[in-house]
């Protein structure tokens, strides 16, 4: 039940911001038990303008295809599970969409088994009561 | 208080994605009470690329009109409250802007009081101490 | 470790959108102790239809050049932090900007350390264990 919201420059090439959109699907399925088929994402391109990435933050090098990832799940995560998702999104978008690991900023906002109805106006993961 | 993120399909016409705002708000108001003059919505059309949703998750048939809508507001409502809202902003946009209910994917958050400043700089709902 | 949303009207000159960013960001660096470096902004420009803002909410006036301002930043700011970093941000963007200070609204929402990875696949602020 991730929620994800991809914010990119617009001068970074369609296909390779698939495959970054890819790469955290992929990630996601692979270190937070996420279905495969639960993938809800949000892409935007912006001008130089609308993405406003401090260059050397943490003596980390951004260059200007640094790109934001925001994923919204539910609560329940451990540091080790987010850590591995890090790292996973990173080198599955250093791979597929050949992009720098300073490049990849990823933040995390988590909520409850209630907060999502995925259709058909149910929550389909909170309990009867 | 809510603060409600609407991302549409740029195909689908505006006429239907203001129904669609309206039904949100008004189903706000009707499950969660929100004032009727308590409405901020961002509202994001994007393209094909831009709007990643899959067409199947939970057995859920949706549509090239998927959309997602975030809303972010205070805690404390109940997970009946919660069913209310998803059951009503489903019945009303399929009413108001011919949604299929399949489509409609609603995703909250929840902050508190103090996280609120309505204008004016001030934190209208905080406890003053 | 804010990651900081703004949404705008496209009527607002980018000079002066430019210039609210900048408030809000030294506004952050003031009040709930963010380094200058650590700035992280996604602005998005939006037609009338994109934008649905309340012109009269709590009493407060609201013109065509009302905005919104998002922040996601870790747990732990108290309630007096978050009324100086509100008031900071409109007496910053009012001399900076120009804005009102009716038309500005803001929203925290708060994570933890965990959720945080700024480049390069660590998760930077999370204890090491």
């Amino acid at each position: 039940m991730p929620l994800v919201r991809i914010d990119v420059s617009s001068t970074l090439p369609p296909v390779r911001v698939a495959a970054v959109a890819d790469s955290v699907h992929q990630a996601l399925v692979a270190t937070v038990d996420v279905p495969q088929a639960d993938r809800f994402q949000v892409i935007t391109a912006h001008d130089r303008s609308g993405l406003r990435i401090d260059p050397q933050f943490l003596d980390i090098q951004r260059s200007t295809e640094a790109l934001i990832i925001a994923v919204t799940f539910r609560r329940g995560r451990t540091d080790d599970q987010k850590r591995n998702l890090y790292r996973q999104i990173v080198e599955r978008a250093s791979v597929a969409a050949d992009m720098r690991p300073e490049d990849i900023m990823v933040v995390l906002t988590e909520n409850t088994l209630s907060d999502w109805s995925f259709g058909n106006e149910l929550a389909q993961y909170a309990s009867a009561n």
